[in-house]
């Protein structure tokens, strides 16, 4: 015990600089304190999960957890829902930026969470430079005889899953990408389709060369449900968004694929003697947020974590032979539970009437707008939002009563919506609006802001992420580390090499 | 080994609950599970610190971090610099919601901080309803023989301190709360002055209940350094604000006696063969956040963090015998280091252009505009914004060219300024100034916007805090728990007891 602390004083400088130090004098409480990974006190996990919420930072995990706790009555409760993530024993936190850039993007946090190395904005799994190739944990995984998994409610070819398995200059050259997951050769690919150059052609030939590489190729629940351990497959959802993505948790229809679904199913392909590693991506957490759509993206959140408690379920049985990884990409959005005119007070009750997405919703009115048998008139527009929001139905719940400075804010968007020919250009309108279409992003801001939620931004922010473990090898995520140490401490604990 | 993970499995549920038995599970590598306190692996710390950083939640430490990184010369770094406690080993998140509000204040916050259980807001150390005290940590500390420092950069009869020493049915009543310190009889009380009823007389009377008690009362430097291990002190700084606190670290002159001074005395004072324990707080992070004033928020959490620096100083020299815990109250002011206008890109380096609080710039603003010998035009208010936040001077660098938008804020809020008689009561007013002077809020927004650094209240928002730990027994402090529990597990370390 002595010989333990002493280590630690004698290099804590090096903590961060040296990761597995650090851990060493966790994992050594016998006294051994040799940095030989051989004398680490955990087995060498056989299965591998590594789950990444896109723009899930804290402020996302706490909004879940509070929109989870409101009662089904509606009525108030203060406290926190657990998630099955809050619930793992060990936490970390990790800084994100890039190379390049202090607030990172999908494509550098991705390489730097799939290689342990930094690159910069937009780059898949290749040096900053794009002068070579860096290695990506699942490919370590794969030629160490593990299967490989590969899950997103996103597009396959999207940057975070494609950082696993490909190496492009830009995150754009999505056929490029996608033509790589034949390459990559690993056993599952899972969640969205892919979106190539976004021609029929480009499809057709991904699909071609994953039948070619021996995939099987399944959409619906029931050729999912039929597959069996062993096939080589490629599975989406039958319907999808226009991004080739799953369709938000809000609007997502029963006859829809969930992620929790995929991933499951992919513990049952993958399971073998040699183990598996599985990257599970709840990506759309992201697109919520940088819409500041606060209940689509907390719904996406307690999705993803659906997916989380199956690997856990898998854990309970396997406890010595497995490690979860649960950590994000980047913050997004600059959300806050917490609101100016709100001030300490909190309303999250109020979020329970919002029936559909943001995003949803934008397209609703644009096929109002574009309804040449009915006017779209302001006091249509509100009725709508009374429908889809509960915004205005003060008889539903007296905080949804709006005032005349929020009357004021939807008019002026309205105005802009429905009249102007010009995108939001202007200091002031992207500020208000971004690129989003006014009305809509007005209604979510002022249903958030009466909920006592404020967002600054509809990009990412560099709030470090939360890291949560368990299993074997789980102590070597404590601390407050870089987002690149996340897969070193993974390859040093799984025996991933590059070879 | 394998009884270890079988145990953390098996207990899962119950983590964050009975928090000693996911601890165990870390600490009991030799396969003693037990939960007999006898049998951790750590000794019991004889000297235990605990640092809390009011209003300093991750967003604020990563500010001070990206504040640190910028060079001297002013130009571009991507990165951040390391701060103490980032390079703590072990990191945990604790929620922070109050009895009766899911955004909690200092009193209720410091209270479960203090004795391990929630309060209600305003709450001194007493339950919810009022009808009992709770014993504090601090006191547990006194009865067993230990020394017990209390060190606030505000005043010591503020929230956070009291809720080590006094039990009062509201934080407002501070003269009832500065008359229990010497009832408490701890060792050291240090920092800012007391506020007592804002009268001379009870100021005179909380100082008479002090000597009478036995304690030597010093507000120099020299005094401070002269006096003796064994002592017991009250300290204050000679020169302090309105609030009877410590001026803010960017106003801080030379001769000002430091949060780092105070607690390194504290360290001389309470050394003893018992052992301490001291509280130190860095009080007016949270001031400056309410103030969105991200420059001044981010050099009083360097402060506060050099205070944590004295510590592990001590901890280097007593490695066996030492526990350090830093952790926080809340988050404040919803910030966030991404901002809608700057987008993926910050700016940092021009907030090295901030020469004075935002405080005391309003100070400032208040004298000009009582000033009958000179009038205050906008034209004056714009160099004065030059000349004490570098807004406007494009030479000094381009990114602190004010736009058309930003100079028409500036504008509208020193009409509200200079011109209003009325009070900001408007909801949109609520938002844009909240009950802070129009100009001077402004012209921070404005600094910190170009800089890349978004708020979105005047008030504390929900965020969980961060919990750092270095010593004997930190590996009890990862995980995601509650506040409550932080109190909890360094009473058990430490063998602090209710009797």
């Amino acid at each position: 015990m002595l010989q333990r602390l002493r280590i630690t004083t004698k290099f804590m400088i090096l903590v961060l600089l040296i990761p597995f130090i650090a851990s060493c004098s966790i994992d050594s409480a016998n006294g051994n304190n040799s940095q030989d990974e051989s004398s680490s006190q955990y087995k060498v996990p056989k299965y591998i999960f590594f789950f990444i919420g896109d723009g899930m930072a804290l402020p996302q995990i706490n909004l879940a957890q509070a929109y989870a706790n409101i009662p089904e009555n509606g009525y108030v409760r203060v406290g926190l829902a657990q998630l099955n993530m809050t619930q793992l024993p060990v936490t970390g936190l990790a800084t994100t930026f890039a190379e390049n850039r202090y607030i990172t993007g999908s494509a550098a946090a991705g390489t730097a969470l799939a290689t342990g190395e930094k690159t910069t904005i937009n780059t898949i799994s290749k040096k900053g430079d794009h002068s070579a190739n860096l290695k990506t944990i699942a490919e370590m995984a794969k030629e160490k005889g593990m299967r490989v998994g590969i899950v997103s409610s996103v597009s396959i070819d999207h940057a975070t899953p494609a950082a696993f398995y490909a190496h492009e200059d830009t995150r754009k050259n999505m056929y490029n990408i996608a033509k790589q997951m034949a390459v990559a050769n690993f056993d599952y690919y899972a969640g969205g389709y892919a979106k190539g150059d976004y021609s029929a052609d480009t499809l057709r030939d991904i699909k071609q060369r994953m039948l070619g590489a021996g995939y099987k190729i399944v959409s619906s629940r029931e050729d999912l449900q039929n597959a069996k351990n062993g096939e080589k497959l490629w599975a989406y959802n039958h319907t999808l968004d226009a991004e080739a993505a799953l369709w938000y948790e809000i609007d997502r229809e029963q006859n829809h694929i969930a992620l929790e679904e995929f991933t499951q199913k992919g513990i049952e392909l993958l399971d073998n003697p040699n183990g598996f590693f599985m990257m599970v991506e709840g990506g759309k957490i992201d697109w919520a947020c940088h819409a500041n759509d606060a209940v689509t993206a907390a719904k996406e959140t307690i999705a993803f974590d659906k997916a989380i408690g199956r690997a856990l379920e898998f854990y309970k049985k396997h406890p010595d032979e497995t490690l979860i990884i649960v950590t994000a990409d980047h913050e997004c959005g600059g959300l806050t539970l917490g609101f100016a005119n709100t001030g300490y007070e909190s309303a999250f009750e109020i979020l329970k009437h919002q029936k559909i997405s943001a995003e949803k919703f934008a397209d609703l009115v644009a096929e109002w707008k574009a309804d040449k048998n009915s006017s779209f008139t302001f006091e249509t527009a509100l009725t709508k939002i009374k429908d889809y929001f509960g915004l205005g139905n003060a008889e539903l719940n007296a905080k949804l009563a709006l005032s005349e400075y929020e009357l004021k804010l939807l008019k002026d968007a309205y105005i802009k919506t429905v009249k102007s020919k010009e995108a939001n250009q202007s200091e002031e309108d992207l500020l208000n609006y971004s690129y989003y279409e006014p009305l809509t992003i007005t209604t979510t801001h002022i249903l958030n802001r009466k909920a006592g939620i404020g967002w600054t931004s509809y990009s990412h922010t560099g709030l470090p992420v939360t890291v949560f473990a368990i299993g074997q090898g789980q102590n070597y995520f404590t601390g407050y580390y870089d987002n690149t140490d996340i897969p070193k401490r993974i390859m040093s604990i799984g025996r991933l090499r590059n070879k």
